[in-house]
């Protein structure tokens, strides 16, 4: 049985296996994720991060051929082993790796590119750890009535696409956010063909410039998270569209697992969207594969 | 910030840290002990097992006074950092730890006495991984009503005392079993002083000598887990009660976490009851103490 060294981190509460293999060797199985992500039986975690040249592997050129290029991909798989294409928190905390591991450099005011399956995602250092510039997003036409356990009736969403869909929900109050029910999973109506993830937000007002939001979000396939990465910006995107034209481009979100900034800024492509907070290293370990 | 190193390990999917504390020099608070046990932030387990010679301890003199005397003393401790008195499960996986880590040996046919707040626990060699002797048990008078959310009315129950209180109720049919929604805490009447775990049996006839049983389980104070080793022993000590005379001293019981085995036999101080099952390591790590 071989055994491979791992670090275990979170972002916001968002947490992963982080297994370094910068030579593309470490030949994982579904199976073999699925029981390292195991909370109970292996280490636990929402995913697994491998930390791969990007020559190494076949995905790994287009990362290379971007501007700036990508030397590390970050291999993402979920916590049942199936391939994701990106992960807003996990993008930070694969960041906190490569430095903390002397594999990269991250000078104030520089860029570390990651590669992703969803291409070369841009990082920075920010206040609170690192910032992930998500690029270009879509509001999606029509208004998905979402229907959740607590809800008295349905509510209009605003639909959102980050490369993965969303639907955000404004909500009434604190109250009224802390009694949804999230064991049971909200209904999109229509349902949208792949799901989507449920954003339900209850807008705080604009302090010093920066819009607040109170968030709890419905990960589409895992239930109820401390914190869903592309979420937050939904919940931003939406809420600002809702305020109209005097909205700011700077936003706090508070979800359960703590606190996330989002930012929009215009690009010669158009507007991109990034999402900042923290990224923590937790421990260190020697694990036997299955 | 202090680093202490650690390892994983579970006993059919209840979960503990271990660490290594010979001479009881590691002064853990409830807070830092609440932190490694948190899943997301942490390194997440039921409970830790803090592994610490009995002479290093005030409570650790009953255990040396004893016959055998327990040179080991199990400081185990809920997942909140709570103090516990004993864990059926935990006693396999400490005793695993001791093994594996050279602190003791235990040949075939010999005995590791091991010192917990509940007294000296005799542990042995078994088919599956550990035997521990929980002692003797006693029957509470009275038959307590239990609802349980998935049942149609409210079902009889019996109480077992084993150090710490439980009520089983025997269900109709693996079905049954099934259908329980065990996110909502069951009701007992009259309640316990202290409250009850609640064992819910299917009782699937006797084999080759030995009884099974299939059960899940809600922990007071907890909710539903993979597995409790005292429930276990209290779920087969009240289906060989219901059985009548014949019914076997033998029983195999399957939880959500895996398979447990229960024993009764005579001693000269009155029956006790003995739980056996696998006890895994799984990794081992360092960690900074928050």
């Amino acid at each position: 049985m071989a055994e491979i060294q791992f670090t275990k981190g979170h972002g916001t509460g968002n947490d992963f296996v982080i297994v370094a293999d910068p030579d593309g060797e470490l030949d994982l199985s579904a199976d073999q994720i699925a029981a390292l992500c195991d909370r109970r039986f292996g280490i636990g975690a929402d995913g697994l991060l491998r930390v791969v040249r990007s020559r190494a592997l076949p995905e790994g050129a287009a990362a290379l051929a971007e501007e700036p290029a990508a030397e590390w991909f970050m291999d993402y798989r979920n916590a049942d082993g199936s391939i994701a294409e990106m992960c807003g928190n996990g993008t930070r905390v694969f960041a906190r790796y490569l430095l903390d591991s002397d594999l990269a450099e991250l000078p104030a005011g520089s860029t570390l590119p990651i590669g992703t399956r969803a291409g070369v995602k841009d990082i920075t250092r920010s206040e609170t750890g690192f910032q992930v510039d998500l690029g270009r997003w879509r509001a999606e036409p029509g208004d998905p009535l979402v229907r959740a356990k607590g809800l008295p009736v349905a509510r209009p969403g605003m639909g959102v696409d980050l490369g993965n869909p969303h639907v955000v929900v404004a909500l009434a109050s604190e109250e009224e956010l802390a009694g949804l029910d999230l064991t049971v999973q909200p209904m999109i109506e229509p349902e949208p063909p792949h799901g989507a993830n449920v954003e339900f937000v209850v807008p705080q007002g604009v302090k010093d410039g920066i819009g607040r939001i109170r968030m709890r979000v419905f990960e589409r396939g895992v239930g109820e998270t401390l914190s869903c990465g592309t979420g937050t910006a939904a919940a931003a995107l939406a809420v600002r569209d809702w305020a109209g034209a005097a909205a700011p481009d700077f936003w706090r979100v508070d979800v359960p697992g703590g606190t996330l900034g989002v930012r929009m800024f215009p690009t010669e492509e158009g507007e991109h969207v990034a999402l900042s907070g923290p990224a923590v290293l937790v421990f260190s370990g020697v694990v036997a594969l299955a």
